[in-house]
C-alpha cells in the first residue's frame, strides 16, 4: 500500500490521488490568477499552488474533488509544499470516493458508540443516567461523525467520539485512584461536555462554525439542552444543576469561554482530563513526522512550542 | 423629619431607629464576645460594635431587628463607625417596621413596571415583543422588588427595576441619535439582561447568591429561559438567537462572565448603557457625602478610584 | 448618479474616477517594479496593483492624482481588490478635483461650527466658557477640516468636528437623565478633548503624525494650551485644573495614554461618550456593506471582532 | 477512640491533647501580651488565642510542646477558632509524644519507599535507571519523611513520598492509554521532580525554606545534582539532558518557576500529573469537613475558589 | 551621642526624644479610644500605640509635637513596635525642635544646589541651558527641601535634591562610556524630571499629594512649565520639544504614568538612571538593619521582595 | 576605503564584495525558484533576491560564500533591499576571506581578555576569585569569539566579550557611586552571567541554539558549572551560592527566564547594568543610519519602538 501524504519528506516525489479540501483563488504578481489548494488524504494535508489557471481549471479544481497528481515535495518557509507537475480530476474509472480521503478516527464509529453506551449503562444515579442517555440518543448520529474542532486537535471525521471515548478511559483509570470522585458525574460530564459541537460546527466535511456556534457557543447550547431534557423527562433535583455546571465550567476560565470556574471536584477533573487528551493528541501529531534528535514544527495551540524527540527514541516505522 | 444615617458626619451625635442588616459575633482581645452590627436605614449604612455582649444580647440583636440607639459617629480607618452609647430593640409601641428601613429605589414599583410595559408595548417585531412580554410577566413580581446586586450598585429594594428603567431611558435617547440601532432588540436586551437576578439572588432582604446563582449565574439562566419561552410560545427564527446573544454577551468579556463578546450592534450598545448607569450610580453615591473641594472614599468597583468634587460645585442640601 | 466605490461587490465591473490616496512602489517576483495604489472616493477605499510599470507611470500615478479607471472588483484574502484593466490620469477636460474624492463628514463644516458655538454660548460658568471659546476660536479653521484620526474611526475630512458634534448631542441627552452632571464641564470636555489633533496630525490630506504628535501627543499638548489660555485671559481658579483633568484623563487608563484616570464625574462620562461615538462609527461602517445574515470583516480596533447583521434586518438600499 | 481536631464543628466542646505547632506573641489592645497558638493533631489544625499571658506562660507554651486543653470551637471570620478554657503542658505522666500529633501521610514510609524502588527496578533504559537510583538512594532517608510543601498541599510528614507514589500510579495508568509515552522518562521525572525539596525545605517539623531554597530553589538544585550524578557514574548521552529538562520544566511556565517550558512529551505529562495529584489533594481536604449542599472554605492555591458538595452526595462518616 | 531609633532591635529599651509624625485615633475592642503614633527621628520611624487616652492626650499628642518617651521595642507581625511605658510632650526646657527630628538627606542643601548649578553651567546648548536654568532658579527654594516622594524612596527633607545630584553623577559616569549620549539633554532631563514634585507634594513636613498633584501629576505640570519657560525666554526650536519629551516619558510606560515611552536615547537612559538610584536607595535602606546571613523586611516597591545580606559581608557598625 | 553596506541609502548604487550569510530557496508566483540572500559585511546586512535561478546557482550561492555584486538599494516595505544587477562568486584572485566580512566587536580579542583578567586579578575574596578565574580559563577560547546572542544585540564575532567588558566598566563606575556594592560579587556576576552562551549557541558563524541551549538554557548550565567548579577546587561557603544566585537571577523575572528574582543588591545591579549595555547597543545601532530629524526603523526587542534623532544633532560622518 502507498504511503500517505503526511509521510513524504521534502525532496521526495509524489504520484497519488488526493482530495481537494479547499481551493482559494489569488492573483499572482504577474497579474494571472492561481489557486491555492489544500490537499488531503487520511494521513494529513499538504498545500499546493496551481499557477496560471484557466476559467475551466477554476471550475474543475474545487473543494470536494478528488484529483490525481504528480509533483515534488518542497520546503516553503518551514512548511512542506507540493510543487505540482501534473494534475487531473479523477473520473469514475479511478474508483475513488471523497470519503476515503478524509482523515478519520482510528476506531470504528459503531464500536465507539457502544463503548459510550456501556459507560451510561453502568451509571448508578438514575437521574444522571436518564438525562445523559436522552441527550446521547438525540445526537448519536451526528455525534458519531462530528470532528471535535475545526483545527488544533481531533479535527477529523468521528474526532468528537474518539476524544470522548479516550477521555472516558482516562476518567475511569483516574477515578480508580481517587475514590472521592463521583464517577456518574464524571462520565456524564465527559459524554456531554462537547456534545453540542454537533450544533456549533457544520459537520465533518469542510467544517465551519454555524451562526449559533459563533453567537452562543457549544457550552451554552448544551446547558440549555440539559434544561430541556430534564423538563421533558420530568426530572428535578440538584443533579440537573450539577450536569449544567460540569458543561458550563469545563473550559475552566472566563477568558477560555467558561462563565464559571469548576466548583465541584468532578468539574475540575473533567477540565484536566480534557486537557490531557487534547494535548497528547496535538503532541503525538506534531512528533509523528519528526526524526529522533529533531524538533517538531511549532504548535500554535500549545503556546507555539516546538517539541523534541530524544535521539535515543526509535525512528517511526514509516519514515 | 429626621435626617438619614448616611448624612451624619464624624463627630455628630445620633439618636434614631435603625435596622440591623447583619450581626456577626467575634471574640475581642480580652476574650469577651462582641457583635459587629451593620445598621441601615433608607439612606445608607453604618457599622457599629457592641462590646461585651451577653448570650441574651446575641439573641436579641439579630439581622432583621429594628433597634433604637444613641451614639457618636466616629472615624475608623477612614470609614464612619457608630460608637453605641445606648441600644434597645424596638417594640410594637415604637410603630416601626423593618421594611421602612431598607434602602429603596427612588421611584415607585408600580410606576416602574408600567414604564417597562410601555416599552414592550411599543415594540414592532412581534416575536421579540412576545418573548420579552412572556418573561417579564413571568418574573414581574420578583423583578419589581429585587436588588440589582449584593453590593457595588443598585443593591437596594427594587434596584433591578430602577436600573432597567434608567437604562431604557438611556437606550431611547441614544437610539434617537444613532438610527442604525434596532430599538426592539435594544429594549428587549435591556429588559432581559439582568432579569435572572431574581433567581441568582435570594431576594431584597439579606441578599445572598443562590446555589444556582453561584454555579450557573444569571446570564446562562436567562439564555435558558429564553429558549424555553420560545418553545412554549411556538416562536422560531433568528430573533430567539439574537435575544440569547444579547443577554449572553452583555458583560462584554470572558473574564467578566460573558462567554461570547458582543457581535451585534445592539449587544455592544447594551453593554455600554449598562456601564453608564452602573457607574453614574456608584459615582453619585460616592460623591453624595463629600464636600466641594474634597475627595470621596475609594470605590472598589471603579478600579479603587477616589472621586473629587470641584470646589466650585455646590454643597449638597443636607450636609 | 454613480454609486461609490464602497458599494461595489466582488465580481462587479467598475468604470469611474478615483483619487490616488497613496502609491507605493514594490518589486514583483519577476523582478519588475509595480505600484500598490490606495484608491478612494467619498464612500470608501479600494486597493489596486499596477503591474510592470514604466518610470513615467511612477511619476504619473502619485498620491493626490485623480485617475479614470476601468476594472473588476476581486477578492484578495478576504479584502476587495480592484483589478485594473485601464487607467489614465484625469485632465482638465474631466473637470474633477481631488477634494471631491476625499471622504467627508456627512454634515457641513459651517453648520457644525455653529452648533459647537451654540453649546459654548449656553455655558453658565464664565471661566469655563471663556477658555473654551478662546481655544475654539484659535483652532476653529483647522478643527473644521481635521480628521479625528489616521485610521479606525472618523478618519475623514471634518471627522473631528463631526465626532465632537455627535458627542455634544450625546452629552446633552445623557445629562438630561443624570442631573448630577455639570454640563459646562462636560460640554467643554467634549469640545477640547481632541482639539489638539490639529497639531498631532498633519491635516486632512494624506494624514500623518507630526513629530510633536509622536513625542508628546494631543492630550498633553491641549493641557499645555489650556494653561496658556488661562494665563492669557487672566483666569484663575479650579476651573482651569478641571478642564486640564478632563482632557488629561479622557483615554481613561495609563496604557491607553492617560497619565491619570478620570477622577471627576464628568471626566468618566466624557470617556464613555467618546467610546460610544467611536464604536458606533466603527460598527456602522463595518456593517454597511454586509447583507442580512452575514458577518462583517474583522474590526481591529474593536478587539478584532467580526459583527453580524441579523437576517431579519433590512438590506441596505444601495446593495 | 477520640475524634481528631479537624472534625469538630463550631459550637462543640473539646477536651484533648494537641501539639503546639507555632506560638506567636502579640500585644492586645489593652496593652497585655497574648499568644496565638497553632494547635495540631494528625487530622488537622486549629488556631487559639491565649490572653493575658505571664512570662512563664511564654516559656511553657512554645512550638513543639504537647498540651492538654479544654475549650469551645467558635467561628472567627469564617474560620474555626478554639476558645481555650483550660490549658496545661503535658508531662511524662501523659505518655504523649510530639511525633504522634504531626499530620502524616496515610501510607507507611517503608511501603512507599519499596514502591518507588519497584518502579526504578522496572526501568528499561540503564542510564535513566542508574541516575534515578543513585539520587533516590542518596536522599532516601530525608525523602521518606519530608513534606512536599510548607502549605497548600501534601504539607505533612512523608507528604513528598506520598505525592510521588500517587503520581507514579497516575503515570502508570495514563501511560497505559497513550503508548507514545516513554515510561522510563516519565517515572524518572516523577521520582526526581521534587526530590530537592529535601534541600529546599528544613524538614518535617516547623518546615521553613532554607537559604539555598530561597535563592536557588529545588528545581535548579536537582538539575545540578543530576549533572553531578551523571559525572560520578560516568554516564554520558542525551538521557542526562532529558532528565534535567524534565525537572527544569515541570512547573511549566516562567512565572511559575520553570525557566523552560516542557519540550518533550513526558515533560508536559509530568506537569499535568503533578497538577492532578496536587489539586485532588487540595479539593479533598477542603471538602472533607463540608456537609452535602454546602460550600467549602476558599482555597487560596486554587484561585481562591470555594468548592461545593452536591446535596445528593453522602455525609462523611465522622461528621 | 545616642543611637537613632532605626538602630534599636526588638528587645531593647528606649529612652529618647522623638517627633510625632502622625497621630491617628482608633477605638479599642474594650471600647476605649487610643492613638496610633508614627514616631520619627533622623534615622527612621517606629510605630507606637497609646492606649486608653483622655481627651487632653488627644490634643497633646498630635503630629508635629516632639515627645520624650521610655519604652520597649517589640515585634508586631514582623514589624518593630514601641511599647510606651512613659511619654510626655517636650517643653522649651528640653531645647528640641521638630526640624531636628526629620530624616534629612546626607548632604547639605547649599552644596547640592551648587553642584546642580555647575552641571547647568557646563551645558553647551544655549537653549537647553537657559530653559533649565530658568526653571531651576524658579523652584530652587522649594527644590532644595522637597522630598522626592511620600514613601518608598528619598522621602526625606531634601530627598529630591539628593536624588537629582546622585543621578547627575551617574549620568556623567555613564555618558563617559557611551559617547553617543547628548549630555546637555541628559543632564537637563535629570534636573527637570521630578522638579514639579514641588507642586505635586505639599512640602517636607507631613508630605501629602496636592489636588493638582492628584489630578494632573508632576509629569504633566513640568511639561507645561517648560512650554511657558520657552515662551517667556523667547526660545523656539526642537530643544523645547525634546525637554518636554524627556520629562513626559521618564516613567517609561503608560501604566506607570508616562503617556509616551522614551523615543530618544537620552530619555531611555534617564529612565534607567532614575531606576538605579531609586532601587539602590530602597535596597540600602532595607539592608541597613539586617545582620549578615539574614533576610530584610519585604520591600513593597521592589515587587515585595525580601533581600539577603551574604553571611560573609560585614556587620554594620552600629548594630 | 569603500563604505560598508550599512551606510548605503535607498537609491544608491552598490558595487562591492559581500558574504552570503544565509541563502533560502523559494518558489515565485510564476513557478520559478529564487533565492533570498542575506548579505553581510562588517558594517551590517542587506537582503537580496536572486530570481529565476538555475540548479547551479543554487549550489554556487550558498551561506559562507563571498560574492561580488552590482546593484541598486531599494525600499521594500520600509526595509532596504538590494536589487542585484550582477553577481558572481569570488575566486582566489579576489583575495577575500569570509572572516573579513563578519561583523566583529570594535575591540581586539586579546585586549578584551586581558581586561577581564585584570578585573579578576583585582578581586579581594579568594573564593570568588578562584571560581571566576577557573571558569574564565575553561571557556576563554570560545568566550573570546562568541556572539552574545543570535539577534537583537551584540550578535557579532566577540560580541559576548565586548558586552562583558563594557558591563565591567559600567559596574566599576557605578560601584564608585554606591559604596554598599560588593565589587567582587558584581564583577564575578558580570563575567559569568552569560558565559554559558558558549554552550547555548553554536559559535560565531551561522549562530544557532544548541539542543542543550534550547532545553536547559545558559542560565541553568552556568549554575551547574559553578557547582562543579567549586567541587573541583574544594571551595565551600556561601560564596558559591551567591555566584549561582547572581547568574540564576540576572534576567530578573520568571517570564524572562530567571526562576528566582534578584535577592541580593549585586544581583539587582547586575540585571540593570546588563539592560543598560544591551539597550545602548540596540539604540545606537538603530540610530546609526538615521538622519537628524528622522525616526529609526522599529526595534522589536525595545517594545517595537522607533527612535528619533533630534534635528539639532549632527549628521553621522559617513552619511
Amino acid at each position: 500500500m502507498k504511503k500517505g501524504i503526511n509521510h513524504y519528506q521534502v525532496g521526495e516525489q509524489v504520484e497519488t490521488y488526493l482530495l481537494i479540501k479547499t481551493a482559494k483563488k489569488g492573483i499572482a504578481s504577474n497579474g494571472k490568477p492561481f489557486l491555492t489548494l489544500q490537499l488531503t488524504d487520511k494521513t494529513g494535508e499538504i498545500e499546493a499552488k496551481l499557477w496560471g489557471i484557466s476559467p475551466e481549471d477554476e471550475t474543475t479544481f474545487q473543494g470536494g474533488t478528488v484529483i490525481h497528481t504528480q509533483g515534488d515535495v518542497q520546503d516553503f518557509r518551514g512548511m512542506r509544499q507540493l510543487k505540482i507537475k501534473a494534475i487531473r480530476p479523477s473520473s469514475s474509472m479511478d474508483q475513488v470516493k471523497p470519503e476515503d480521503f478524509l482523515p478519520t478516527a482510528p476506531r470504528g464509529r459503531e464500536e465507539m458508540l457502544e463503548e459510550v453506551t456501556q459507560y451510561i449503562f453502568d451509571m448508578q444515579n438514575a437521574k444522571i443516567q436518564r438525562i445523559t442517555r436522552h441527550l446521547f440518543k438525540k445526537h448519536q448520529q451526528a455525534f458519531s461523525v462530528s470532528p471535535a474542532a475545526t483545527k488544533n486537535h481531533h479535527e477529523f471525521v468521528s474526532g468528537l467520539a474518539y476524544h470522548v471515548v479516550s477521555m472516558l478511559q482516562l476518567a475511569k483509570s483516574i477515578a480508580g485512584l481517587y475514590p472521592s470522585l463521583d464517577t456518574d458525574l464524571l462520565y456524564a460530564g465527559v459524554i456531554l461536555h462537547d456534545m453540542a459541537k454537533v450544533r456549533e460546527l457544520s459537520g465533518p466535511m469542510a467544517t465551519q462554525y454555524t451562526t449559533e456556534g459563533k453567537l452562543i457557543g457549544h457550552i451554552t447550547i448544551m446547558v440549555t439542552e440539559i434544561e430541556e431534557a430534564a423538563k421533558e423527562l420530568g426530572i428535578e433535583g440538584e443533579e440537573v444543576l450539577m450536569l449544567q455546571h460540569l458543561v458550563l465550567s469545563h473550559h475552566s476560565k472566563g477568558e477560555w469561554g467558561s462563565p464559571k470556574p469548576p466548583m465541584i471536584r468532578e468539574a475540575e477533573m473533567l477540565h484536566m482530563i480534557d486537557n490531557i487528551d487534547a494535548k497528547m493528541n496535538m503532541m503525538d501529531r506534531a512528533l509523528d513526522r519528526v526524526l529522533p534528535g529533531e524538533f517538531s514544527e511549532r504548535v500554535f495551540a500549545l503556546e507555539n512550542r516546538s517539541f523534541y524527540k530524544p535521539s535515543f527514541h526509535e525512528k517511526p516505522i514509516d519514515l
